[in-house]
């Protein structure tokens, strides 16, 4: 059975241009004019591109005392109705600490349940040395890439040897660390500060975590990563510090790549200001939503290259869960929603705007990321032999952002109200439609699959190479020149 | 008539993976496994790349009462011979000041000898009605860029108001501003003060032209570029001065290119104080070679993305002709060679060290220039569709960089002596297979082709939107509120 | 007859001790715990600081055919009662081009009119050997420092090349350039674009002057006084873009000052989109108001020792001159007010706030301009034997700005409405007391003097002596290795 | 008792010019011309400048299972016979952790020993609540400045949330928090990998302590002096990294001093790949020297006042100390030498090459380093009331650098064979000539004093006044709008 889809422009990373995609099976066989196949997909007026890839998502974490509220159904589906055919999920250890079983949980949870494709990258929370042995397990089990928190003293925090630790073995590995960029002792203090001033508000959440202790974390785990020899991945980057230590790293020939989410790319701090507590408390994560200024280098960076990936976090708390923090922010579950909506929103503001080119718009969405994270062109490219992970995404639906009309389990969105200028008129997951705007399409739990990432992407290899050629050597001494000793 | 390349490793700027590429006339007709065709070039152990792309050549140039000795023929042949299957050259205005008549005569002189294909940016060295209007008959005859010389004072130098007026005219254009950036009027006082002070040697061109003078004009044509709203192309980009306004202006959404020469990666400036004349002077070029510092600088830039492209300004002018200069510098005719070495040279230099990946390579010796000239994926890609412009590049040769082998006309080589450790196995031009190593290949006068560019590539259709959006705006102001006058 | 200062603070840009100050004559005789003199003129409570320096005002300039309405008597006055007890006015040519001629012209005018000291920056239009000539008269005239302006295109404006013969030549004599810094080629053209898009009000003052337009010219004129081997002192710094230019050159050893306006530290763009006409036309000054966020950038560089100098650019032209630009926002006279307001808005902004040190306070106010202008600790100072320029500041006077109150001729104030903390309890001049806060102190035209400065600050001499070390060296080659030429 | 400094020029940090200076007793009476003592001191030919103050010895420190062989005597007496008459000692605490306890052994070391005067630095290498209220002991006890060791793990070294703490305590005291920045958390584990390899030498005590950690301590101590609100001071800076992140604080309106060593201003690191073991060795200290290119950026700062002082961080190892090291690079005492030599070759290779004014030289070498301490203008100046600490100082005294004709107790010199161009003629300690050039001057153990230096300091003042004007702020939340939690 094969499937063409039908007079749209393909728009990739690359370049656009009027094709038909023909589809045989799961997998993209031909690009080119007037082809034909078995059922026809409309894309007249509207442009083809590689389905998204979110390479930031908490489903159903286990997290400050309760479970995020998205499961792997209901995440994966609102993904695919906005336009995301593949998510990549943070695996945590569980109480045994070990890699393997984490990774088997993972599954054991997420299998029945996903929709489309995901992956996970594994969370690195100590050091010892079966976390040392069982990195390789992970990397033999398709998980090319580690997570270090700077951040959540006292839980998922990771001290600076352990990093250095962690990262050499990536190295040898050929794995990506990245880390979670916030200097978790000060936060800690920052935030007990807070609680005796008496500010126990969500605004106590964005004082104590400023843009400099997340710039000071990015430039630590840059310097660390550099030590290493590998290359890094700085999740979640919201503010112009982070940027900066990015930017000023990659100068000088390190390797680092950054991550912006279109959460801090469109929303500021004010919000933990609002005066209705619910409506600040939903907008609780970490890093904290920043100061304006923030956003334009943000978006410099990516249309520089200096940042290369747009993504959401996505870790969705309900209102209930939210108000556990009622009497005291650091309560508050941290997370926001923007898997849906991710794509539409950047279109909107950064494409409509002229702040990115759409081939910049596929390039942050999806292709990037596929190459970071080495699954480049199964994912995040419109190629033959490529997945048929496909997007028909139409620039001339609109649509105004409320949960009435989301899908996911939320019951707020933190872009409730905003009108969004494009929707995916149709999502394909490896050759299926299982999403088409107005077609009252269902969630299919279970036909999702789990994307095995292999290690060394080219940059990995490029960059061993390097600092092979450049490490220490010995002096040579004449022992004539050495003195006997004491 | 069919060709297929066998049994290579193709290698993009995305990706690398092993396919045949099946040939049909002058396009790629099929990438994929177990192809086969009328006839059949092997690549076994060889990677398949897209030709590369010099976009920076003088050719035959008219300059400083001379003529650069390489012609359209050796020129296209030289670059052949190096795995370069397209150069774009610079065409300047004759004395009628006419765009329109100086491509016609650059077609002329290129036509019956290219062996491979051209484009030319042309270039605007003064400002007045018909330069205006004959801008857009470039552009209708594919000559999407614009030259601004800044240095040069007395012959091609161009004003600020001038070149802000050509990069307004770029923008309704869709065209592309170019500069090759140094302060002309510096550099001319600096001249004079080195002769007064009897410094007459190549040494003089070096202290002339100090990195200073590069950067404030590179940072004088951002300025201008982002007041006109037009992107902005910065031709051979030799160090960190200039490097630092490209990043700075990139960090604030300018949308700058910098063109890094494969010299300036590799030399450095104690070429000038060599104590043979000869060998000193054979080096000097505009900018001149740099000290060693600068060159990381440009690794760097190259691996960050803030500068893109790789060139040679190649611009050869014989020991005889730089003998002009024998009692001054000022007389030495500018330019330097690389036009045949620059492929082999970046992989011994880059690839090999870890510096760059392969896809980088690719990058910025062909794709990247394709796209921001607006001919891509014609040029600079091996995708279905494109020109079959195909290198079969081997890693396993070595060579001696002498001429005594090279193809240029040039007595000498600034690169002598050099071991490179890849060559071209094979060249393919438009689906014909112009050189092949070891093989006696000779160059085919006439059979290139000028190849057309069209405008508005997407990042100035972008920046235009961009600026539109962020215009300056009117305030309304009640007529009470505004005095009557005197 | 001998004055004592009895039971202040004296305040100086090192420190703040408590001690008496006598005075005889016109300067000081001691400085210590309990002296007596004559005369006695109380402190207490008060801090005794230098005499303020505003080194740059256009006391009856003529400019865009009017003349500057603040005269040499009521300008001198204004700054008295504010606590600034010396100005530098900025000297302009006539229309026989000579300098001595102006300087001359400049004495006639002020000379009556001065109510305490004044010096000239000398300004340079054009370049020719009777400038080069003429320059040494005014150095030896006591004028050390020459202007220039790269903006006021067809007016005041010079090019890149007669920058650079003026600023070898300010080397040569010791003496510091000055730079107006904007490129008027480009303002010149964004004015005629806002005008021909029918943007004739205020607002298009501050469209047609970007911040970009400034630091372009800051970052040339930077380069030119590097190549030259001369200190700068870039005047009225605005915006990051100047400040940015000027931070990387001291951080390249390069010696350039920068002088911050107290209006560019306090008032924001938004006044140019007042709807009032005559509000914003009243703050059209160049370079323009800029957006908050330069504002930071502005008191950060003050207390990092990056700017060093806070000045006004006082140029007061009434509403009704200000009407000149009724229809055409380029006729607007440019200059703004801050002669009187400019250190009790400082104190309250900067010095009640905790952004700078009581001691930085005087540092930027007076003693680092007169460093930077050589006249140090003559002015600037509270040591023995320096000119008795004395304020007694007193930090619990506060007052409501308002023309009402003012000293100055105009019928406005730009700082109207802003309640200040501290005042001048007392200001002497060379040691007579010519202004006491409620006292009904009157002008006394003709009192003031011209003060001469002399060249070659520390400075100036450091720089030439590393230049001279780090000048370019001929390269010596055997003849045998220079061919015989062409 | 009267003496008279006469016919010299008074060199200070602001100015010079020719006086002679009055002393009685131990401080200054008088500055002015024709002044006539008891007793007369020549100074023709030569500057009298503030005697040096340098802030960073370390005397009889047990480190490393040794004790520095400088003693408190011979280290002040070689200080004073180079022109340096105050010193400021590192105190560790003992056994018992008491602040109190440690600086009653300090004195108990120190008071029969110098020769001139000295202070101390607390180090603070733990957290507890006798800590905190002890450094409040230490500051009534006349020590305002506490330094913190990111380095030496298992040993000094402290952790992030302590340095947090003590911080906060030395902002409640007015105290002025230094540090140590190296990330010892990776430079041990960089050790133990450099042992791994086999590199036992000196050459991996360079390449275990790269730029980069000492870049990314400084950013982090500078994170978190800017969250807890206080000033910070860096100790021996040597490298672009460190000064990077030094500016980029200060660009921000942080207030944060960099002291350079000038060991660092002069020596690169290749003497540590010196073929002889021992030359090697006796450079090792932390952080090591770094390339040449460092150099530049130290010096610019000095210029541009991004870094305010030149230390020595005097630790002297015998040759014979340096041998317990001689398998482990590990185990080498860390320390060089500077006390004596310090001005004399700043002066030679800052003043006579012109990269410092002889003004500046004053402000490194003494001046700014009392103001940051706050014993200014008791020491540091010369001004009525100032303690007599006075270099008559000869630029006309050359010398060559000899362990024969030094007086350290070292059997080495890190400058050896150098030749310097200028040295002390006269050195008086509160105006007793304690040294004499060619005079056979005696050290005079017991005669020194600890200086007591109280607290709140100018800057830190203002800073906090601008801290609390900034502090977080709890948002007012109608009750109604706050969820009844759950
Ligand atoms: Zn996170
Ligand atoms: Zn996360
Ligand atoms: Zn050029
Ligand atoms: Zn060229
Ligand atoms: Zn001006
Ligand atoms: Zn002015
Ligand atoms: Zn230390
Ligand atoms: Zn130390």
């Amino acid at each position: 059975m094969t499937k063409v889809i039908k007079n749209g422009t393909v728009l990739t990373a690359d370049r656009q241009w009027t094709a038909d995609v023909l589809i045989e099976g799961e997998t993209i066989k031909q690009i080119g004019e007037n082809l034909s196949g078995d059922e026809v997909i409309d894309a007249e007026g509207a442009y083809v591109i590689p389905g998204g890839i979110d390479p930031h998502t908490h489903l159903e974490m286990p997290f400050m005392g309760t479970t995020a509220a998205e499961t792997f159904e209901s995440g994966t589906w609102a993904a695919a109705t906005g336009g995301t055919t593949m998510l990549v999920d943070f695996c945590l250890p569980g109480e045994d600490g070990s890699i393997k079983n984490a990774i088997n949980e993972w599954h054991r949870k997420s299998a029945p349940q996903i929709c489309s494709d995901i992956g996970y990258h594994m969370a690195i929370t100590g050091w010892n040395e079966s976390v040392f042995a069982e990195m390789k397990d992970a990397v033999e089990m398709g998980v090319n890439s580690f997570k270090h928190f700077m951040a959540y003293k006292g839980a998922l925090m990771i001290e600076d040897d352990e990093m250095f630790a962690s990262f050499k073995r990536c190295r040898e590995l050929g794995a990506l660390p990245m880390v979670h960029a916030e200097n978790g002792d000060l936060v800690a203090d920052m935030q007990a500060e807070m609680l005796a001033k008496g500010i126990t508000g969500p605004e106590g959440h964005a004082y104590s975590r400023p843009p400099e202790f997340e710039g000071e974390a990015a430039n630590r785990a840059i310097t660390i990563a550099d030590a290493a020899g590998t290359p890094l991945y700085i999740v979640h980057v919201s503010c112009e510090q982070a940027h900066e230590a990015i930017r000023r790293a990659r100068q000088k020939g390190m390797r680092v790549y950054g991550e912006p989410l279109i959460q801090f790319l469109t929303l500021d701090e004010s919000e933990y200001f609002h005066t209705d507590w619910e409506h600040a408390a939903r907008r609780v994560m970490s890093p904290p939503f920043r100061s304006k200024d923030h956003q334009d280098s943000l978006w410099a960076g990516l249309q520089a290259g200096s940042l290369q990936v747009v993504a959401t976090d996505h870790a969705a708390f309900t209102t209930e869960q939210k108000r556990m923090g009622i009497d005291n922010f650091t309560l508050i579950p941290n997370g926001s929603n923007g898997l849906e909506e991710r794509l539409a929103v950047l279109w909107t503001k950064g494409v409509e705007t002229g702040r990115l080119t759409p081939e910049e718009f596929v390039a942050v969405t999806s292709t990037n990321v596929a190459k970071i994270l080495n699954i480049y062109p199964q994912k995040g490219a419109i190629v033959e032999g490529a997945d048929a992970d496909i997007v028909v995404w139409d620039p001339k639906i609109s649509k105004t952002i409320s949960p009435a009309n989301h899908h996911s389990v939320l019951d707020y969105n933190v872009f409730e109200g905003w009108e969004v200028t494009a929707q995916a008129r149709h999502t394909l997951s490896r050759g299926e439609v299982i999403w088409s705007w107005g077609q009252n399409s269902q969630p299919q739990p279970g036909r999702g699959r789990f994307v095995k990432r292999p290690p060394f992407a080219s940059a990995s290899k490029a960059l061993s190479q390097w600092k092979e050629l450049t490490a220490p050597k010995q002096i040579q001494r004449d022992p004539m020149n050495i003195p006997a000793g004491i």
